[in-house]
């Protein structure tokens, strides 16, 4: 039996083009005891990828060449030869590009469509929201009152920081690329959005949006937009560094402002973070996660392209902000 | 009666000159009731300072123009018609740079000279103390084994930091500008320490001196070591910013590479603190300082300069690492 993956064909230098990527047929082999047969639905496609492309250190090793790239993906049993699973079930997972595959089962989390959607474990019940959710809450600590400033406000992790920052009582001011975007967010509660491709002096645009200064910067973009965040900072300012889409195409080191001499001079916070840092916590998360999109505190959004084969296009399409919320490729 | 004083004659536009000060006579009125008249011994010249002569908002408010300087300073009661104070009786205080001075007593901190000599509470048992033992210990949250990476490892407090730090059971690297502040540096403790001045790929000579990565950057300094130690830090690195020696004479914004992708990949931490962020644990500081002064566990180092008058050239003479320890002016 074949299917088809995508591999790494060659390592991207500055933004990807679809030609670093190459579709393959492999043959899947004879299931053993233990293992499942898993047809995947739903394929995450983040940011973070991009640096897994380049031969470099850092928390999760490169992408191998001619290997299939790997992530999230939600995914149905066909078959199975393990006492935990039988067919039909729907799991949670971190698999292959790959239309069909086989699993040994370990670490595997079931999951329940009458909750939510499928596609919302890879989002606002998945990483995205656990994103959202410890990077805020516990590098963060919001308290009501303070103002939040999120770039990247119309992304998939920003949008749930946007609304759970106003459920602490916060008032919240997003940066996003389109009118359109801006209207969403609005829609969701945002007190404010600056649309950082029509705002011409956006450090002036911030401090007028935040007349009390910003207490809590979650950061999903870098680059000129955090200099003009951080130039507005407060005293005991806490800065989440969540994200840098901006700069993750890069091909030589960008320069900028030293932010040493301000957070310095205001006693301020800058703090990097993965979400695998806080594996023990998960379920915290997910239970106010599950709580709130219940309630309808939390409104999620998707952006949810069509066929296996669109997923290199998707992932090339989050560095042009093709996407509102989550951007997800369904087989 | 006359005394005289120090007045900022000018704000400096880079490097502070004499020129920017200026020697002038003042009349001290009458002793009120509750007050006492100060005659001052010793004067502490710190890097900090330099901000407050700018006319910038930072977390103390400019120097005024034609106003004395102000800053740590123990002196002696001279005449007391307070109940809390008697002549003879020496002090710690922030105070105006003048000879003599009245003072209404309040939030005032005697001090015993038969415990340490008394230049020690501008320094180990004062601010400069606290600033190593509070940025080491309560951001930096050393753990045995880990490296520590100190910049102005010979000022007043990165001397501190580093014996602390061994006294954790880190490995210690300093950096600083001389052989003699190297000889010193070795003498109390460090393992090792790099001459800035003299050694060529900074970079590669910390990565050499800090096999293991780099756990904590104790950074009094900023600009391009700090650069070359960041791109040295482990995952989970605590970055503790004490002070950016090297920018404070900047008159342009200093640009240098942009820290949020290091720091985010490897789940970093960088914290700016002054030292009144503590005020309420000063207790517990000055409680540990004392002891492992008293134990000798911990050696102190000052660079004294006599006379009044020389306090502007003692000033000045911080930027061009003039000092080894703590700069103090013995009136």
């Amino acid at each position: 039996m074949t299917t088809k993956q995508i591999v790494l064909a060659s390592r991207p230098l500055g933004l990807p083009t679809v030609a670093n990527f190459k579709y393959e047929n492999t043959v899947l082999p004879n299931l053993q005891e233990g293992e499942i047969l898993l047809q995947g639905l739903f394929y995450s496609v983040d940011p973070y990828m991009r640096g897994r492309m380049n031969d470099a250190k850092s928390y999760s090793p490169p992408f191998q060449l001619n290997e299939p790239i790997q992530g999230s993906v939600i995914a149905k049993v066909l078959e199975s030869k393990s006492d935990n699973f039988k067919k039909g079930d729907t799991v949670a997972g971190f698999f292959p590009w790959q239309e069909q595959f086989i699993y040994n089962g370990k670490g595997l989390q079931k999951i329940d469509a009458t909750i939510a959607p499928l596609s919302y474990y890879l989002g606002i019940l998945g990483m995205t929201g656990l994103t959202a959710y410890f990077g805020l809450m516990d590098i963060g600590k919001p308290k009501a009152k303070e103002t939040v400033v999120i770039s990247g406000a119309a992304g998939a992790v920003g949008m749930v920081v946007g609304q759970i920052a106003k459920l602490q009582g916060c008032h919240v001011v997003g940066i996003a690329g389109s009118e359109m975007k801006i209207k969403l967010l609005k829609e969701l509660g945002f007190d404010d959005v600056i649309n950082y491709k029509t705002t011409i002096d956006i450090k002036n645009s911030i401090a007028n949006l935040c007349p009390n200064g910003i207490d809590i910067y979650f950061d999903n973009v870098g680059g000129e937009i955090s200099d003009a965040v951080i130039n507005n900072i407060n005293f005991h300012a806490r800065i989440i560094l969540c994200g840098q889409i901006s700069l993750y195409n890069n091909t030589e080191i960008p320069m900028g402002p030293r932010l040493q001499p301000t957070l310095l001079t205001r006693s301020a916070l800058m703090q990097g973070f993965i979400i695998g840092n806080y594996q023990s916590r998960f379920p915290e998360g997910i239970q106010h996660l599950t709580n709130w999109v219940k309630e309808n505190k939390l409104i999620f959004k998707e952006t949810i392209v069509h066929g296996f084969d669109q997923l290199p296009a998707a992932f090339i399409g989050l560095f042009d902000g093709e996407n509102i919320g989550k951007m997800i490729v369904e087989a």
